[in-house]
């Protein structure tokens, strides 16, 4: 569906060409300029059974058109298994610095010795973005990453793109330039948006995708108006790519031990966002608003 | 209680001794020569939650009266959590060199590059004890055995005892020796057994705590005789110190997707223990034969 169009939509790039304008990644994807592009995404792949039983299911059903897999969590090995049985899965990674639950953790894949500055002082990752942005040593985040990588590589993912579990590279220049850079020599898009990476001493190169937009649910959305959240969301989108970013879950018994004491991206929340992108009138908003939706896979092809 | 019959047990040890007879540990522990000690073990604390719950509520309830803990694994914090909470709780650590499930994995601690035997080539610890019998060189054993009692008590466990999951450690003279080398290190009673590693190439002192026995259902057991099993072996204890070793666990979600296509020592196996542990007839079998249990700390005193 998605090639077919792209083929028949080529002339709409040259008439941007044509008059001068830059064109947009709509343009470069094959569809008129001003079209809404929705890449739905789920993060945290790996982190729990609970969590990759809902995003397969989620990916399957095409009620998410994509995923990313945090490559050091207990879980990913499962993860692998539904790469290789799934390879049209737009699978990227999650590339991860921290180990945020309190009862259960992981640790990073570079050898700890290479990367000390990765780690508490009890030998655990962080559980807080922010430390990372004080602590971590670009050289040893660089190590990090490549080792996640590489690992994917190693189990068989072939992963579509890059992105940061909780942010954590996007907290610093220097960190979001390390992440840029291994992403390029990868030849993999990586998550980076106009708004807030695209100027000063972000390291951003005509070559690289960069988003319009990112939805995300915080902690300031009302529980009771989940659903409302991401109707307005959709109804609001603008021209251009955007991605959603969702947590999926089953509130089960794993996924509430796992989230202990941890109501924000818990098991709840996980649940809600299941019960929203599987939802009639979350289907129907996107109709109504002539959403495009897109994989990273897409992007992907225009940074080769 | 078990204090109280140390002490006045005390003259016990010096009949021995004036008999010429070399004092058993049931004396050096101030009971009489031909009692029957039993620790009732469970092993792989940390692999999962449910594994966890089942084991803390067989702790608190005092169906067991020992555990070892699975330092690399995701649910370590827990379970340090619980020891810190719990400081009479007798935990030991479960060293570990091998990651069995198929879709659920942890790596070892020690920086990676400094331990290449123990890993597989995609970087993963391998899935049987007998790839670390024939691949792992001992210095780089050490190294990772160093770094799991060391994470231990950086996140303030105190360990009990050591042993060793899958019994790698116990596939070769010379692992044997480096597991029994840093014990005696770290002056931790470690898990041997009269019959097994008592001779040979296997290195023992006079000072180390040798038991008698171990009793663990294998896969022969039939499913349905789980409980005749037990009792049996309950029936059937010799004088001397005996481990009965078992594996807790909530048959859920959590531990079926953990333990998916695995069913010895899989979530049903380790649901049948734990209900055997807390049976009325479990008890009473104890009862009956004068099974006096005791802890991996108890045997820690004669080791110091």
């Amino acid at each position: 569906m998605l090639k077919s169009l792209a083929l028949s939509a080529v002339p709409l790039i040259f008439s941007s060409v044509l008059s001068g304008q830059q064109p947009t990644i709509a343009e470069r994807l094959g569809y008129p300029r001003d079209s809404k592009l929705l890449i739905i995404h789920a993060d945290d792949l790996g982190f729990a059974h609970s969590a990759d039983a809902a995003s397969f299911d989620a990916l399957n059903s095409g009620a998410i058109t994509s995923a990313s897999i945090m490559m050091p969590t207990p879980w990913v090995t499962e993860v692998a298994a539904y790469a290789k049985t799934h390879p049209q899965a737009d699978l990227g990674l999650h590339l991860t610095l921290t180990s945020e639950w309190e009862t259960y953790r992981w640790d990073g894949l570079a050898p700890t010795d290479q990367v000390p500055t990765l780690y508490d002082p009890d030998g655990t990752l962080p559980n807080d973005e922010s430390i990372v942005a004080k602590r971590a040593k670009p050289e040893e985040v660089e190590r990090e990453l490549r080792a996640q990588i590489d690992r994917a590589l190693a189990l068989g993912i072939k992963p579509t793109h890059l992105d940061s579990h909780m942010g954590a590279l996007f907290s610093t220049p220097a960190l979001f330039n390390v992440y840029a850079k291994v992403a390029r020599e990868y030849h993999l898009p990586f998550l980076a948006v106009r708004q807030g990476f695209g100027a000063g001493d972000f390291n951003i190169t005509p070559k690289d995708v960069v988003l319009d937009a990112v939805v995300i649910a915080g902690g300031d959305v009302p529980r009771d108006k989940w659903k409302e959240f991401y109707l307005n969301a959709i109804n609001n989108l603008k021209p251009g790519v955007t991605e959603l970013i969702i947590h999926l879950g089953h509130d089960d018994a794993e996924l509430q031990a796992v989230t202990v004491n941890h109501e924000p991206y818990g098991s709840a929340w996980r649940q809600r966002d299941y019960e929203v992108v599987n939802s009639a009138e979350f289907k129907k908003a996107l109709q109504d608003n002539r959403v495009i939706l897109i994989k990273w896979r897409d992007l992907g092809r225009l940074v080769q």
